[in-house]
């Protein structure tokens, strides 16, 4: 599938004070998991330029279906010892892009 | 400057019920607006494919600077006449790329 056709998944991080350092080191577990697994194309963490972001992280990352993202992530979710920053609170959900210019 | 290195526009929505359509076309007419200002380069809407998202729609945007940006935003709301939907609620934030796979 060429990656503009491809899906997005789109998660906004409320980071909780002080985490900001945790919660990348936290997603970078996870990303070295997820690059991985079939069906993943790309990712991007980006970070908030002021600190007063309702969002201080948000990852944009392409997947080539709903079906390789889904099965991905419920085995994450199933490998023992896969740490938690306490407060961290993530926002994923998959997208297509409407509207282009 | 390379688009790499733009600015990244992320503004999630919060749309209300039954008002997916009517966001929609409010935020084309915003990006009319935008897409003339000097500094802009490109914007991409997204929406979720389900819809129980927190977001159903989010949009990514490149821009030159802060600078570009702003000023983009404050000549748009002097507008007169600029519509708005009944519980739209937009949460803008300027980002870079930190972490790139």
């Amino acid at each position: 599938m060429p990656t503009d056709e491809a899906l997005t998944l789109i998660n906004a991080f409320e980071v909780p004070t002080g985490k900001l350092d945790e919660s990348i080191l936290n997603w970078e577990q996870g990303r070295n998991f997820l690059q991985k697994q079939p069906g993943y194309i790309s990712t991007a963490l980006h970070q908030s330029i002021t600190d007063d972001a309702r969002f201080r992280l948000i990852n944009i990352a392409k997947w080539e279906s709903v079906e390789t993202f889904t099965a991905a992530i419920k085995k994450m979710h199933a490998e023992p010892g896969s740490s938690k920053v306490e407060g961290l609170l993530p926002n994923p959900a998959l997208y297509t892009v409407i509207r282009r210019d």
